[in-house]
């Protein structure tokens, strides 16, 4: 059998442990953190949006833009930091002639969100376009964890879920920068990662990485108009963050609302209870997104 | 006429100036330098490297690595800079199976150039072997700009020039880290750039950069066996370092040898005088890589 996306980067974890020097958080989380000079840090972070992949052709070049640097700049919120400077690359195809429209656009939304882009690297192909973006952030003193949660916690989700392809809402995104430093800031609040592959495979990832279990109710799940537990549990692409906290939460952080969706415990595993009292497994649902 | 990569990042070159906050140099030197928190800053770059392209079909996997995370690298050295860590990017063709090799290939140059791979993002298409490097480096004290250049400075370049294509030799790219270490040391060194897209475009390069010219006599280029002037010229894809200094250069520095192939002059321009004592435009010989 080929090996997916999840194979090469698990693979890429086992390597990686234990890189010693600066760097405090190595592959697996949502960023990684290195460190030097005795400053606070630099968390970092690199995704890449693929034409056919993650956007179709003929998708609007500011919406195209948006996903690229958003996308990135929600990993670094997901670890409570600031966004800082951004470097991108743009693989465009032979004849494409709104290069400087994207890569004006892309600045834009990196400005908006703090992290002015520095530098880049652009060339032609025969092929689909293709873009990255490096995105650099400060730590807000704490970094929040996927493997950070505790048996007792409750989970809660940012916004609502389900539906972000169809809507197309998946290139609308929106990072929850502001929410990630104010839960960062608030020592109840142990886990946390952003919702890009589904509630129910990124649930999965924060139990894996913490060592427990998580218990999902299907029935909290915060739903966008049109859209069930199952879309919220599988679709992806929400960009919203999930995070677990040892006290309650208010209704609503940083103007967005915030709901508890169940329960950290002490068995291993992510499970679903569903509307009809039947316990689903919940942690290989959702899209292969690699991370 | 659709934009070439050089009119797109003259365009970006031109939007950037004037980035404020942290970003002490923006878009259109070897790295950007952002800084925060009172620490010395961090030098970034990002390459990539595409299937035909930049290498084809069928070249063996360590080379694959060793290219695309040297190019960057490269970019560390001629800023003068120590490399501290890197971001990797995979786009692999479906079907690829030596995801796993390239990335660990990947992994081990950078952890031998000092700059382990502390993340990165892996993707499967229909389509050509796309990778990206992202690297930070510490700047040794003192940065090393492309627009440092003064008049009456001479022109040095590392290494041997020309031919990197036809041999292999673009592949198995020896960033110059030690060597840009020592020149950031030396206050009588000025400008420095690495020399990606051939001695005219590149010199070409520093003289706009600097707003001073250069004069190249072309019977002083050091070149590879089998090459001549013209070679080392416009090839491109040696990856050696060009600088210019105010006091005379031993013939070896770091272990590599050292070569004055001209001087620094009021006039702008980069000319070269030819062996027989023709003057050509040197600065848009080479090849358009965009950086």
């Amino acid at each position: 059998m080929m090996p997916t996306e999840s194979d090469l980067l698990d693979h890429i974890y086992r390597r990686s442990e234990g890189l010693g020097g600066g760097v405090v958080i190595g592959p697996g989380d949502d960023c990684a953190l290195v460190r030097g000079g005795g400053h606070a840090g630099t968390l970092l972070t690199v995704d890449q949006l693929v034409e056919h992949r993650h956007f179709l052709p003929g998708t609007g070049v500011d919406l195209i833009a948006r996903k690229t640097v958003g996308r990135s700049v929600s990993d670094i919120a997901a670890m409570g930091g600031t966004p800082a400077w951004g470097l991108a690359t743009g693989l465009l195809p032979a004849g494409c002639d709104f290069g400087d429209t994207l890569f004006d656009a892309m600045a834009r939304w990196a400005d908006g969100w703090g992290c002015p882009l520095v530098g880049g690297d652009i060339a032609f192909h025969e092929g689909p376009l293709v873009l990255t973006v490096t995105v650099g952030g400060v730590p807000s003193g704490r970094v929040l964890k996927r493997g950070a949660a505790e048996p007792g916690d409750t989970v809660y989700v940012s916004g609502r879920l389900g539906g972000s392809l169809e809507s197309g809402r998946h290139l609308a995104v929106e990072p929850r920068v502001e929410l990630g430093r104010q839960l960062a800031r608030d020592e109840s609040v142990h886990a946390c990662i952003d919702l890009s592959d589904g509630l129910g495979r990124d649930a999965g990832r924060v139990a894996a990485a913490s060592g427990v279990g998580i218990e999902l109710e299907a029935e909290r799940f915060p739903c966008h108009d049109g859209c069930d537990w199952s879309n919220a549990l599988a679709d992806g692409e929400d960009y919203e963050l999930l995070f677990t906290a040892s006290r309650p939460m208010p209704a609503s952080l940083a103007g967005v609302a915030i709901t508890p969706v169940g329960c950290v415990t002490e068995d291993r595993g992510c499970r679903v209870l569903t509307p009809d009292d039947r316990v689903i497994d919940a942690s290989d649902r959702g899209w292969d997104h690699g991370s």
